[in-house]
């Protein structure tokens, strides 16, 4: 039987069995959105827990933190803020992260060990630690706190982003949900992404780890560049086994449909992250195939969605190609010129690297839309990639403009 | 007795012996803010010449046959355009730069080798041929017209760019004159940065590479990442020996009076560049001391410029450190947080990596002027490296999604 992957509607982090959250204002976000900028995550037992971090070579105290803690592979909750990044914090920042987490692990009743930390917002600011602890001892948790969860590590995000999916493979049945934050112009942008995924699967630790690496790898580094990261990026999975399936190991169908659903759910997250980057209309698709490898695919269409100008004429409505194929260009991927088709939308602008002519009314049409789909056709291998991102309005200027102020 | 270099009031292009320019309006750029957009310049005798080129993999027509034509060594004249690229314009691309030469090299009475092309402007459409051929027939050449090539290379640049030094040295004198565009948000950019260089000194071809090559990257790379440039990037010099000196050759004192002469030439157009970017309303100048190497330095003082959150910071004169001390850690560069000073004009922000107390006025004052410098000492070696940029504006979105429409 062939495995299914069915999206729960409002589906949240705290969707897999055994998880419970909660989220207060303890006013460290004068701008927090939703009125919450500090929030708990929680599982019922310990996880297996697998995560990635930051390549930004100053960690901030949080991340430093979770390096620490997750050499255990264990971890049963999380606490989580906004509004001050404890980066570039120095000695300070490192004992207030570890006292925000050892207030949680008190407040919740777990050791100290199990708790992980996170922060997402202005570098260069203490964590107000008499607010971070009365906040603490006001969160309530319940089955349906991913919702409050994922409003209260919003920064400049305009909307919250969650989801689940339920799969169902065999006799088994197992719920990977997830909660996100990003914004920014996403490329080159160092706002700060944050993922917290959660499954009630029993998963195989050393499968795990591989398992979040590549849903990563063709979902959130796919609207960001690599190694262009904020000081606190951290995507995490926690995984508590209350499905009582029997442990997915890798090479096996249950590994597949893990990876499947997991995928699934980032690209569901980065997408919403890509979508809802700084001042931004529009989601930019951009599908690079007929490269040598995937990894020259990914270069390439990283490359193009990142470029400001293509980005700005996006959001211009400007049929401006020739910035895409000159992106394409320096990424420093294997071209031929006179090989490259180039699509917006399904309208051919270019053949075999020759300009058609075309009806710009019709280019200008698909270019107005809120998801814009660009292809380039490289005509040189197989290999097939794709990125998102958002246009650049205005409004990102400014909103960068006045971030501290 | 030390070499001295001196400023030439209204110094340009033409400023050294022997070299004449013209341009006129053919009707190729529509928005010519001088009514200038085609020029032509030339020596009265053929130059030793070099040149560096885009490193984007898309190569415009007038590039490549820049490329072919400089295997002679030898070039007597130039004609550049603005308002079209001639870029992603395939075989007939090439027809036409070539014919644009040819063109230009009867109109002067030159052979048609002797000639070189630059064009700058929208990628993907055909020069104008007819136009162009017009336009030729127009030019009328002199020994001041360096001012109006500087005015016909514009695109979106708001002010002409040139500079001349006089270079006296023992018991020969001669000149170093320069014209230069590029505008764009500089980095991560796509618009054309064309730089022409005369020199009416006799210089040994050998060195003459080496040289412009050094000056290159302590001027042009430090506004633009290296690869990441357009697809009819251009630096030429032209040397035509008028000034009748001994020839200089490498490692002689006239040799390193003509580099520290070419170099101040060079960073003086590199920074109205950036000083010009779109849209923007200040020059951003970042020192990195203390790296382990030069290319260390130069890494991490580009991306601190180039990045898009400093650019807005800056513009909004938010004293918001903690993007630079993040760019930093990001651009991979080796840094130990700990150790990492930080300025803003004078006014240390952070010092051993933590962050001191100052006061916000003070440093908004800094930051609301029109030169604003940001220094940043590692403390882990003695190599320094200085980048320039501009800060980014709402301007620069508006201007760059109405490019073409």
């Amino acid at each position: 039987m062939e495995a299914k992957i069915e999206l729960i509607p409002s589906g949240t982090v705290t969707s897999p069995r055994g998880f419970h959250a909660g989220a207060t204002y303890a006013g460290i976000n004068k701008k927090a959105k939703h009125g919450l900028d500090l929030g708990i995550l929680f599982s019922e037992v310990p996880c297996a827990t697998a995560a990635l971090f930051t390549t930004n070579r100053i960690k901030a105290a949080p991340v430093v933190l979770c390096q620490q803690r997750l050499r255990g592979e264990k971890a049963a909750a999380l606490v989580v803020n906004s509004g001050c990044a404890n980066a570039c914090t120095g000695e300070q920042g490192l004992v207030d992260a570890a006292e925000m987490a050892d207030l949680a692990a008190r407040g919740i009743g777990i050791s100290p060990e199990e708790i992980l930390v996170a922060s997402t917002g202005v570098i260069g600011q203490l964590l107000p630690m008499k607010q971070i602890q009365a906040g603490i001892e006001q969160i309530v948790l319940s089955a349906e706190g991913g919702h409050d969860l994922a409003k209260a590590i919003m920064t400049t995000d305009t909307v919250p982003k969650e989801t689940a999916v339920v799969v169902r493979v065999d006799d088994s049945e197992f719920t990977i949900g997830g909660v996100a934050k990003g914004a920014g112009m996403i490329h080159p942008t160092l706002a700060t992404m944050l993922c917290f995924l959660t499954t009630d699967a029993a998963v195989d630790i050393g499968f795990l780890r591989l398992s979040l690496k590549k849903a990563v790898d063709t979902s959130f580094n796919m609207v960001s560049i690599d190694g262009d990261s904020s000081p606190n990026d951290t995507v995490l999975i926690m995984a508590n086994g209350q499905a009582e399936n029997e442990v997915i190991k890798q090479d096996t169908k249950q590994a597949d449909a893990f990876q499947r659903a997991l995928d699934q759910v980032c690209i569901h997250l980065a997408k919403s992250i890509a979508r809802d980057g700084e001042g931004a209309n529009k989601l930019i698709e951009v599908t690079v195939s007929g490269a040598i490898s995937v990894a020259e695919a990914r270069l390439a269409a990283r490359t193009v969605v990142s470029s400001p100008l293509v980005k700005a004429a996006v959001h211009g409505n400007d049929p401006n190609w020739g910035r895409i194929i000159a992106a394409v260009g320096r990424s420093g991927t294997e071209v031929v010129e006179s090989k490259i088709d180039l699509y917006i939308g399904d309208i051919c602008l270019v053949e075999a690297g020759s300009p058609l002519s075309f009806d710009k009314k019709h280019v200008v049409e698909v270019l107005s839309r809120s998801e814009v789909p660009i292809k380039v056709q490289l005509n040189l291998g197989t290999a097939t990639a794709t990125a998102w991102g958002c246009d650049l309005t205005e409004e990102y200027v400014t909103i960068n403009s006045q971030y501290t102020t």
